[in-house]
């Protein structure tokens, strides 16, 4: 050896494989490629088919069009700056802010002191108090705030609640399939087990028991411990709600088979069609109906997050988890992990507190904060509507109407030539066809395959978060123009 | 079994082991107790004999009595409500905003556009650039803007950095005794090996090469890949500031055994004596000096955040790490593993851009800022000395003078009817004395054995972040007492 080419202490075939098995679709090559083609456009580069990028690749709505809530930002900007306290009538009179911006950042800031300190490593107490109270206004049931632990958004959440739940490489977690693909990236690197659940496109989407179960009964054939079960609901890619029946079901599944529940329900308010009910209701409703206590010990954990709905606040990195009937000493050992990486970012912590708390009725926010929220709402809709009634006119797409969620994940059917034409890139057919589409249009989409999807069936994901329709018609043009190229 | 008490999916003995397994004591015990405390007293109990509780067991400087920056503050509140744009004459005028702020903030929006949008997974280009910035400035060589990653604090820069490196439970790395314990609790979630080198008290905390080379020789001799060396400079718990030769030791040390270095060099403006020198310069100058090429692919990571120095905004969670000489299909994975976290709070990363790029001579904020930064640092030093002028008259005790980060870390001998006292109770002896301290005083340290500290040596952290002379006084008597207690 050489001293020169001294070799590295790492190299792609040393590190962590774990790490290095996990996928990330939602931004993985094509948003890497979508960012390159954004930033030869800023440098003035003339080359490309098109003069934007649109990233509708991930829920990120305000980078997109949606503007935050003004009662919100207002607040955040006091407690960003407290000496603007010195000068309230500043405030009220030249910059218009309501009398309860004003006092909703004074008790904050009497509970957190300064949103420069490290909180407490679980969360501001008053903040857990804060987002218990609209557990129990939002159920109709009691919420302990030492059962609620504040995130960086919803992803930690998720990753402190595997880390605790994976032992080893024979525990296994049910994970329905199609997927937000965090679940799948974080086992992998936890060098955890997937135990996919199919649920049936023919059906909305429908997370069949009889599906779960099958799958439950062959993983544990084959020695998996599974432990666990993810929900997603509303649906992330599908946009579904599951109603009250079948949350009833799972619960009851959970119970035989003993079972964490792991409920994420960041899209709680993005529904267009059927209501969200939470699995901590019915959880709750089956353990009054069953007083012989044989649902008690039903370990659910459910995921909150500000980045999604109406608040749409991702890079605040805010969010929370609630968890029922868990062991007090597995409690202890969350508080731990937590603490190791100190606490959740305090702004993010106090936005979650606005988001459970908003202005109500009668107050002088309300008004504006009100117009704001349907109003991002209905154009939400409009734009899920627009998208649909383009993706149902194209040859070979199937899409349910937008149910709810930011997402549309119709089914391509692509002709051979164009499977072939994907193999001999050694890609999957749908990512091939998303590729294509980036190239030719600027607009990034998720291939199916980045989610999970049956075999011989094909998708993608596309949030509907972008404004406008000129990006719709652009893939309407590619569409024909690819179907007729592979023909 | 009864149906009434189902058995949970999740117990103390069946979840994750090495979550189990890992130690913080920063956050332990004594930290949960001491919130307990706080709580009791904010319902008004009477019953306990302090008033108010001293959380010195963290760097939290604004927990305590450090005030935020003026122009990092202002910028933010914009930054939040960029609506008071439309107001500039009054955030001039009546407000008393500098222009600086104002253009800085325009800069930082038109770079981010909302700060409630996910950024780039690896933190936004243009901070991004900032920070490479600096780092050329400071270090007098160029840095570039891809090897840079904007981090959740230093913490989840140290969680991305040992996934990446630690393969498997043969995967070791050195790690300095005494050690921030966030590095011995990450090895353990990891199941990789800690290997120990001693920091050398009588010789102020130094890293002798000879006791690393001994440390990595029986590692790896058992059998552990040793792949990594982590230095904290300067020293936490120790405060200590590595001359440049032990810097150069150290490069040479990992050229030598192959070893990636990991600097944590967070504390780098809290220095009271001596000089900061970033292992980046170091590395860089012997590269220059060794033309043949064989320093060029020794790794090196350093990092660095925004919750110490004059800066202390622990609660933005904000920070960065920089990498070189690392192979790029190894960045590869680094960029697929911070993707799935989404990215580091946007205000957090704004702050590192105003912290690495702050007003200037000249400026309209710069003298403020200015006057600022150097109270904050004149009263640490003066807090520091306060603090060590009392620890040195106490009895058994012995402390080097105050040399940086923003802890005291006093070595302490105990009567060995206290060491049996401990014993008793199942605690190490620093664990019991500080556990005494806190139920006397209200007063939370970290005891030594949080840390790691050679066999038959008992120590204790403090910050010295608390204002005022009145705790000092209260540990010195209940020092007194103790002894006396237990003589």
């Amino acid at each position: 050896m050489s001293t020169v080419t001294r070799a590295r202490a790492l190299t792609h075939d040393n590190i962590n494989p774990h790490v290095k098995r996990a996928q990330y679709a939602v931004r993985g090559e094509l948003a890497v490629k979508s960012e390159e083609y954004r930033a030869r456009l800023a440098k003035g580069d003339k080359t490309l088919p098109f003069d934007h990028v649109i990233s509708a690749n991930i829920g990120n709505p305000q980078q997109l069009d949606q503007k935050p809530i003004t009662f919100f930002r207002q607040v955040l900007s006091i407690l960003e700056n407290p000496k603007l306290l010195e000068h309230e009538d500043v405030l009220l009179n030249a910059l218009g802010y309501k009398p309860d911006v004003v006092e909703r950042a004074k008790w904050l800031l009497s509970k957190v002191g300064s949103v420069g300190a490290y909180s407490a490593s679980t969360g501001v107490p008053a903040i857990k108090q804060s987002v218990a109270d609209f557990l129990e206004r939002r159920d109709g049931f009691p919420a302990d705030p030492a059962d609620i632990y504040l995130s960086i958004g919803a992803s930690s959440g998720v990753n402190t609640l595997l880390h605790i739940i994976c032992a080893g490489p024979e525990t296994g977690l049910l994970v329905p399939i199609p997927q937000y693909p965090l679940y799948t990236a974080s086992l992998d690197v936890l060098n955890a087990k997937c135990v996919p659940y199919f649920l049936d496109e023919s059906s909305n989407w429908d997370p069949e028991i009889s599906n779960i179960k099958s799958s439950l009964a062959s993983a544990r054939k084959a020695g998996t411990d599974v432990r666990a079960i993810v929900v997603i609901n509303p649906g992330n890619p599908t946009g579904a709600t599951l109603p009250e029946s079948d949350i009833r079901d799972i619960i009851e599944l959970a119970r035989q088979e003993k079972l964490v529940i792991i409920a994420d329900e960041v899209y709680q308010t993005n529904i267009f069609k059927g209501e969200f009910v939470s699995f901590k209701k019915v959880l709750r409703q089956i353990q009054r109906e069953n007083p012989d206590g044989k649902f008690d010990h039903v370990e659910l954990a459910s995921l909150h997050s500000i980045s999604k709905g109406m608040v749409g606040e991702c890079g605040h990195r805010g969010g929370y988890f609630e968890v029922c009937g868990f062991d007090p000493k597995v409690k202890d050992e969350i508080y731990k992990f937590v603490s190791i990486t100190l606490c959740a970012p305090v702004i993010g912590q106090c936005l979650v507190e606005m988001m459970v708390n908003p202005p109500r009725e009668g107050q002088p926010s309300y008004e504006l904060y009100k117009q704001e929220y349907d109003q991002t709402f209905n154009s939400m809709y409009e734009r899920a509507t627009a998208l649909y009634n383009a993706f149902v006119q194209m040859e070979g797409v199937e899409c349910a109407e937008p149910q709810g969620s930011m997402y549309l994940f119709p089914s391509i059917k692509l002709p051979q030539k164009a499977i072939e034409a994907a193999e001999k890139e050694g890609r999957e057919a749908d990512e091939f066809y998303c590729l294509r589409l980036l190239d030719a249009t600027g607009i990034c989409l998720v291939p199916g395959s980045g989610f999970g999807q049956k075999e011989n069936t094909l998708h993608f994901r596309t949030t509907f978060l972008a404004p406008g329709t000129d990006w719709v018609g652009r893939i309407v043009e590619f569409h024909k123009k690819f179907m007729d190229e592979y023909r």
